[in-house]
């Protein structure tokens, strides 16, 4: 599997995982983040290869989709990018007390 | 029904709805946006009365399991306080360019 689509789904995990349900977390976490592979997972866990893998598929289809309806990992991207730059224009403009600059970056 | 229940679920609203279904949403904008009462739903609709009451009850729960599980709207008047600050923070250093200000405005 491709390194950025892994890296993309541990992302919508981080946002959606709350919102799935404790079979869904617990297989996806052995797989996406543990790097187990579905034969171990399914020689751990007693749930067969197939609906292992049927999970997986399920749980990524959900994460696509909650991420399609209220888009939080792309807009907590972009407001990095405004963070970033609001960041380094404050320093600009001679008032970046750490304070302040602590505060702004508390809001990613 | 509470002014503040009702601010507070069009807030949820906001937050959640497109995790609603269409027929979730329907009936939720009938009642809590149009301020129509059951009656006049089920007229319009042709939904039983107690059919409205009962989605729009598990609609109610269902925005505030989502909130309880993803917490959007209580990090967002959390980051609406931390924004205030920065801004009157920035005011106050002298730095407060329009343009700077406003940036951090888009955070909200």
């Amino acid at each position: 599997m491709q390194m950025d689509k892994i890296v993309y789904l541990n992302l919508l995990y981080d946002f959606y995982g709350e919102l799935l349900t404790a079979r869904q977390r617990g297989l996806f976490e052995l797989y996406y983040r543990e790097n187990l592979s579905l034969s171990e997972i399914s020689g751990q866990t007693g749930i067969s290869r197939q609906a292992v893998s049927g999970t997986l598929h399920k749980t990524e289809r959900k994460l696509n989709g909650l991420e399609t309806a209220l888009g939080l990992a792309e807009q907590h991207a972009g407001n990095n990018e405004k963070i970033d730059l609001i960041i380094s224009l404050v320093k600009e403009q001679g008032a970046g007390s750490g304070e302040l600059i602590g505060m702004i970056e508390e809001l990613r």
